[in-house]
């Protein structure tokens, strides 16, 4: 019941209605989950080629270059793909935070029962 | 230009127009992402209360409790929401391989180029 793209080794994205593939972001050193974004052909491409992560900004809807303004760009030692093709996880170096609130990762909260409680 | 749901302590999370939230789960043990679904409400709620990993399955349009048939079952050990809270990181000790496919991750191959390469 496997087809292709759950086991071969075509690079064949499956790309939602919109164009876009969830991307997940984790730490080369510390293993810890950065962020997770979307990526469009065109993101995946430039992240390949250039080695730096790119997304798609479905906000402002345009090519996103992770770090262009605030220089925290992410250094991709490794991509992989999941077994549908409908995920990229992303192992890289950080040069800064890599969450907009300036913490290291944008999962700094933990979910206790109803509430949050930052991690240290 | 952070709004609440950034920065609060408030479990608010931000279900897209389907009612979903996407959720990626590492292994405790190595920080292996073992796999990326998602869920509902519903599924995160018991995902909390049962302290094991459930989801929405998208394909089969009902409430999943992952390793439900294979006994392959994700025991949580913390779940974490990024900063808009529209994606859970769950990290789990995994009773079995997380893929269908068997392997241990579904992220088993690696994006060399155009192609893929299987992971060790």
């Amino acid at each position: 019941m496997h087809d292709h793209r759950d086991t071969g080794l075509s690079l064949d994205p499956k790309y939602d209605s919109n164009g876009l593939i969830t991307a997940v972001v984790s730490d080369r050193t510390t293993g810890e989950i950065l962020m997770l974004a979307h990526m469009n052909a065109e993101a995946l491409a430039a992240t390949i080629s250039t080695g730096q992560a790119h997304f798609w900004s479905r906000s402002r809807d345009r090519l996103w270059k992770k770090g262009e303004s605030s220089g925290n760009v992410l250094t991709v030692t490794e991509i992989r793909i999941d077994c549908d093709q409908d995920a990229i996880w992303i192992i890289a170096d950080a040069a800064g935070p890599a969450c907009h609130t300036g913490q290291r990762s944008c999962f700094f909260r933990r979910i206790d029962g109803d509430a949050l409680s930052p991690v240290e």
